[in-house]
């Protein structure tokens, strides 16, 4: 049977097994409002499925629960941080009101966060400063899971991008995605079900085309999206999001083997602040695009989850709620 | 028999041709560089082939050759360009040095042209940024062709975006990229020659997919790359380079009908000052992305191909090179 819980009693929850697992509770609290989020919007892939991952990271000291992030570079238009093996999420709630007044006064603002997790959906990242009038771009890159432009082996992350834009008086239009055709989870669930990919999804070590998920698991690459069109935007994501912050590269990811653990990277965010008239072009546009069949666009699931969430509570199953529990160090009722 | 011409001879004539067709010579010089950069680096489908239309665009008056671009806003780190329907090079040369300034004074720098025309690569726009040790983003709305997340109906452009990284003693990582699987011109030319097109890459007009090249052009759509993935990245650049300039939509172009003109529309710049050590961090990241197989880098064929201009002139086919004296006024030798 569903159980429904209030979205805050859940981010308390989440926030709650964090801090047992040893993170502070400045930075458990927005990394648990992010999962409380995705929960909240239905996008169950980012919510508390990846909980375990991110307590078995504290736990075994690849995440620092209690680092505190230090920022290191300060320009007017742009601020550099290092999170110091902490998470993205505190870094941006701390510089959230500082990044909008630099926008408001110079017209954009970069975040390049380094040393930093990320380990959840790109637009709970982004979808906060649409909200407050900004456009917003994010990248972050992750483990090197994911061929290029040719070889067939491994080399960047499947660096996800999110794309933000306010609009009066309904959500933002949102977006976010990541360079590969399919997830690795996805290629996870197939090789535990014993289940093949679809065709064109992955490689082998060889770098042939493959259906058999092991094979892709095992030495093996996913492959970006769109093919050499893809794979440019995940190495734009790697320049961005590690090289210009000053973070490892997917390639260079250092986490132990055998274990799940969370992604230790980089992170990039610009934000810009549009001119009057902006929101009256964006109707302009989301008109158009309804008219040219578009009926849905990203983002109205997640809105339609969330209104039922809000109005009911976020609906869990029994065993994501038995082990949120068990983690939280709470009884069962 | 090719013909070889110096770069600047070609660009020249080209600005010959420009000047000829009512542009102004501060508009034409570069217009005309960017071409020529196009036919130096061997990238015929965005060189000469795109003159006449250029020229036509001119004569009839769909762009306005005389045009003086306009600053209308003037922040530390943007800046928002009326193009008054002339093109967008002249702007960004305009603005060039000033640009770098407000980036290296800010972080960023972002410059917003609205009223644009732009009928030529990307790459030319941001590589010289990179060649100067700047990061550069660049994107361009153009005129309404492809569908984008469903109901096959054309609503957005075949939206490029370009992407440009400075590395120490060699020259930058670029790319430059549509938001189409196929552009408009192969359809076209697939079309004139009575072939097919590959399946997967448009759709008819009622959203049908299809390989017949009149059918998509007749109504139908291109489709874009990697599925609602590329749909996603074509209606952020509709919002960067159209929203955010005040410049028309694709799904707005009012270019007359029956005659090959350019795209009047936007185009979106960012300039990002990166830290010291980025050098050091993308020699790391493309050796890396050698050690993966993948052996060329974008942009590795054009700089091979300019080495090659360089060293012995501009290849030119002789019809190619009789259409530019003809339009430039010069009898042929």
């Amino acid at each position: 049977m569903t159980i429904r819980l209030p979205v805050e009693a859940l981010a308390r929850l989440v926030a709650q097994a964090l801090e047992r697992a040893g993170m502070a509770p400045a930075q458990a609290g927005p990394v648990a409002a992010g999962l409380a989020a995705c929960e909240r919007d239905g996008v169950r892939g980012h919510g508390l499925l990846r909980l375990p991952a991110l307590v078995n990271s504290l736990r075994i000291g690849w995440a620092d629960g209690q680092a505190v992030a230090a920022v290191i570079d300060e320009r007017p238009a742009a601020l550099t941080v290092d999170a110091r093996r902490g998470f993205v999420q505190p870094v941006i709630a701390a510089q959230r009101e500082r990044l909008m007044r630099m926008a408001r006064a110079t017209g954009a603002a970069l975040l390049l966060t380094r040393n930093s997790h990320h380990f959840s959906a790109l637009w709970p990242d982004i979808e906060p400063f649409a909200e407050q009038g900004f456009v917003a771009l994010a990248c972050v890159n992750s483990k090197k899971r994911m061929a290029a432009w040719g070889g067939g082996r491994p080399v960047t992350g499947t660096n996800a991008m999110g794309f933000a834009a306010p609009r009066p008086n309904v959500p933002p239009l949102v977006w976010d995605q990541s360079s590969s055709i399919v997830s690795q989870g996805d290629v996870l669930l197939a090789a535990q079900r014993g289940h093949a990919v679809p065709p064109g999804v992955g490689c082998d070590a060889d770098g042939q085309p493959t259906t058999d998920p092991k094979a892709i698991l095992e030495g093996g690459a996913l492959l970006p999206f769109g093919g050499p069109k893809g794979a440019s935007l995940a190495v734009m994501v790697e320049v961005l999001a590690a090289a210009l912050t000053g973070a490892s590269f997917a390639f260079e990811d250092a986490s132990p083997a055998g274990t799940a653990t969370t992604s230790l990277g980089g992170h990039f965010l610009l934000l810009v602040d549009p001119a009057a008239g902006f929101g009256a072009r964006m109707e302009a546009l989301c008109a158009a695009l309804a008219d040219a069949g578009n009926d849905r666009l990203p983002g109205d699931r997640r809105h339609a989850a969330r209104r039922d969430s809000l109005a009911h509570g976020v609906p869990l199953d029994p065993t994501s709620h038995a082990t949120l529990l068990q983690l939280a160090g709470d009884a069962l009722p």
